[in-house]
């Protein structure tokens, strides 16, 4: 099924640095096969393929790019249930979510595709010229976006194949005709290895040069902090803790030639609960919030981790209809041993905060599963310590008792950048609503009403981003058809004869 | 004509910290007036309302902020010939540039305004909701970008007029929607205070909230550095030397809430002068080269700096021509006695390089004045020093001699990340050029033919950008519409009813 090895271009070679096992996430016992951890020569062979790749296949076709993104998602395909299996084990998540993450990276291999087609990401801008201009005559200008080069990606733990070895960032970085260079996730080097070697079987078929995929694991952290350093690197795709982003960050910024990093690092999403929707349906809304927290045991980047109501019977509704539908969530088998440990330090944490109470918890699990659990703290209270803002990975909430609207914007005043920010509001609400959404447009790269943020559409339209911390630049997106644009530079050509000329702007 | 006074919103205040006088380039003899330095105090007062004018400026309608910078560049040619005075006394510039110059700034600022009305910036999406959709319905998303907030312009020594207190950056920032405050240049302070009260009476007329626009003056390196670290000041544009450039980036980087540096720092612009087009008309190009270095004082960022030729008879040609031209042309008054001092450094420490010989010189002049010189070296010497791809900033230019087009290359690599590069080709160095092409448009952000990077057109298609250290953030330009794209960062909207949705996205 598979080997274990690195996939450097088309070859496929044991690293020699460590040996890394996927573990079944349910029991902590070892699966088949070692994975073998990369070298620095690896590594070297790796960035070189990806730099003598990186001329020619930046200056493929659009149609032979767009076919090649589709070989990549049929090849996925045809790995077969093999893939669910593997991924189930190394994850501990349940078939239906894995099925559903696979048809949302395939579908995203072919928006990209749909996209590199249609070939608007160029950009192509014509000044014409005009020799009889005075007092100077007007050159021929030309504008095209090019690739901005190699592109280092690290697979996410969460979504091992929607965000990892061909997920978004794979796939806005290929589209845009970056080579790319995998650092696979430990937590699932099985499941990288199927979707690698896809991804390899697809760059021979479609006469790609073979430096246009590489995969690497690394049994430590050098392997992944050499490759940002590698000066034939050229931006960075992330998503995972704030550490390891801040991490990635400064190593980007302190290369000779810095470089982007796009590094998606951690959000708690906050839920805003108006009053009068808070009255009108402060059950309904209860109960759709606990199935929200726990969806993929609160492992989601968009994970509704802080709720900022209005005090009133509504919010007591409110609360007694989640704690009622968190006490019967079963634990659920978290990504790894170690997520699984820290949520359970984190949730720990708040239960002992002298200022934070709790509302309900969901059944009791094994240590390897995490346990629901939602808390209520107050505003002022919340306002006294910044910690109660830290991310806890993992599916519990925190609701922040309001006094009233004006309470709830000075506790929106001390957030930091997010993701996506959730409101839920009746009519009698809107007027509130409209005067708040100036301040959450700054504080959030996504804004919704009457729902939450978990479920990311892949569409034209997302803005999966945020200002910092939620992202390293809100400029940007990683998920939908804009994410393209992070791996992208505008080069200006002036007065070139036609045979000079790249093919895009002729 | 000017009080030297602080603009900070609708008022004007004498600052009380230190004072600044403008000086005759040519004397450097005080100007009339003295400019009062701000405090901590008139900074916090300007960024106090850049953030109150931020949510209501950034949502004017496009035909009103369009109109405004229209109003803009009314209001800058209704200052008049006294402007131009100003600016020639205190640049040292002559009127001939100076007038070209304000015909840029106000063309700048209406190209804007036809940018704002077009609107295409805002980058508008809609994607269509699907109730009935399986397993999931599809919400109702929608697209744009918005300001990112208040922008601190620090103005450019070279530019008094195109890239300084109604520039380029700040004209792009007004665009997008986002309140500008300028760190005037103190080499100007008479010329910024001209254009800025003709900012400020723009914002009265146009009925913008009156904390879109202020202006300080410095007199040191404190208050700039303040306002780069100000929460409320959410991205930078910046056009200097490499180690201002850097010193911003830095602070910038250590925020809280770290904030984009647009950066544009150091060029030494190269041109690459190939054997058929050096044999066949070398000294034409000779010539005009030496028109092209000595253009303003050579106070460019594309100033011609390298030259990379591929040696010869040709090559001989060029050099005879070139020096024959440079040995006329007269000693030019620089910016400021800063400048001149330090070019004056420069230019020695070149003659004085062992590896380096003297091509020509142009005529001597005072301590005022830059003095054109033109030296040569071998490629085996020039990837011995890295120090001689340092900027010289004036008029002095240093050739490259290869033994051939491979040696051309071998230096090509060596080279850090530029603004421009200009190829000199006739018909029969084509291919070879185009060979270079793939190297050249990872090096530079404009690659021109048969031309000088001097004189970049306002248009769609320019770049005035590349990659790094040419500019902090090699994705952008800072002259041309691209440049609005600096300041915006896109927000997605999530099932919002009608009344909460934004004008642009209803």
């Amino acid at each position: 099924m598979f080997t274990g090895d690195l996939l450097i271009g088309a070859k496929a070679v044991h690293g020699t640095n460590g040996e890394i096992y996927g573990l079944d996430a349910a029991t902590g016992e070892r699966l088949p096969t070692s994975f073998g951890g990369a070298t620095k020569a690896d590594l070297e062979a790796a960035a070189a393929l990806a730099w003598q790749a990186f001329p020619l296949y930046r200056e493929t076709t659009l149609e032979a790019r767009a076919a090649f993104l589709e070989t990549i998602a049929e090849e996925i395909l045809a790995v077969g249930d093999a893939l669910i299996q593997r991924a189930m084990a190394e994850s501990g998540l349940p078939r239906g979510r894995l099925e559903g993450e696979r048809g949302r990276t395939v579908g995203q291999l072919r928006l990209f595709a749909a996209e590199v087609r249609a070939g608007r990401f160029q950009d192509l801008r014509f000044d014409a010229a005009d020799p009889e201009r005075k007092p100077a005559p007007k050159p021929d200008l030309r504008l095209r976006n090019i690739a901005i080069g190699p592109v280092a990606v690290f697979g996410a733990s969460n979504f091992p194949l929607a965000f990892s070895v061909a997920g978004g960032d794979t796939a806005s970085a290929l589209a845009a005709g970056c080579p790319v260079i995998v650092k696979a996730h430990s937590a699932h080097p099985g499941t990288s290895a199927l979707v690698g070697r896809a991804v390899q079987k697809a760059v021979a078929a479609s006469g790609m040069p073979e430096g246009t995929f590489s995969m690497l694991y690394d049994s430590g952290l050098e392997i992944g902090q050499a490759l940002v350093a590698d000066p034939r690197i050229r931006a960075v795709g992330f998503t995972g803790s704030r550490a390891g982003g801040l991490a990635l960050m400064d190593i980007a910024a302190r290369r000779k030639q810095p470089i982007p990093v796009y590094a998606e690092m951690s959000s708690i999403n906050p839920v805003l609960l108006f009053p009068h929707a808070l009255a009108a349906r402060g059950q309904a809304i209860g109960k759709a919030f606990a199935g929200s927290l726990t969806l993929g045991a609160g492992q989601f980047c968009t994970n509704p981790g802080l709720l900022l109501a209005v005090d009133g019977p509504g919010l007591q509704s409110f609360l007694d209809a989640a704690g009622e539908a968190l006490s019967a969530i079963p634990a659920q088998t978290m990504l790894t041993a170690g997520i699984s440990k820290a949520y359970a330090t984190n949730r720990a944490k708040l239960a002992e905060h002298e200022a934070v109470s709790l509302v309900a918890e969901g059944l009791g699990g094994n240590a390897s599963q995490g346990r629901a659990a939602l808390f209520v703290t107050s505003a002022a209270q919340f306002l006294a310590d910044h910690a109660l803002q830290d991310e806890v990975f993992g599916a519990t909430g925190l609701v922040v008792r309001c006094a009233d609207l004006r309470e709830l914007e000075q506790v929106l005043d001390a957030l930091e950048g997010q993701l996506t920010i959730a409101l839920h509001i009746d009519e009698a609400d809107e007027a509130d609503a409209r005067r708040l959404l100036p301040t959450l447009e700054l504080l959030a790269g996504r804004i919704l009403v009457n729902g939450f943020g978990t479920g990311v559409e892949v569409s034209p339209a997302m803005v999966h981003g945020g200002p910092y911390p939620a992202t390293s630049d809100g400029r940007t997106t990683s998920v939908g058809t804009r994410a393209i644009e992070r791996f992208l530079r505008p080069v200006s050509y002036q007065d070139l004869p036609e045979s000079l000329r790249p093919a895009p702007i002729k």
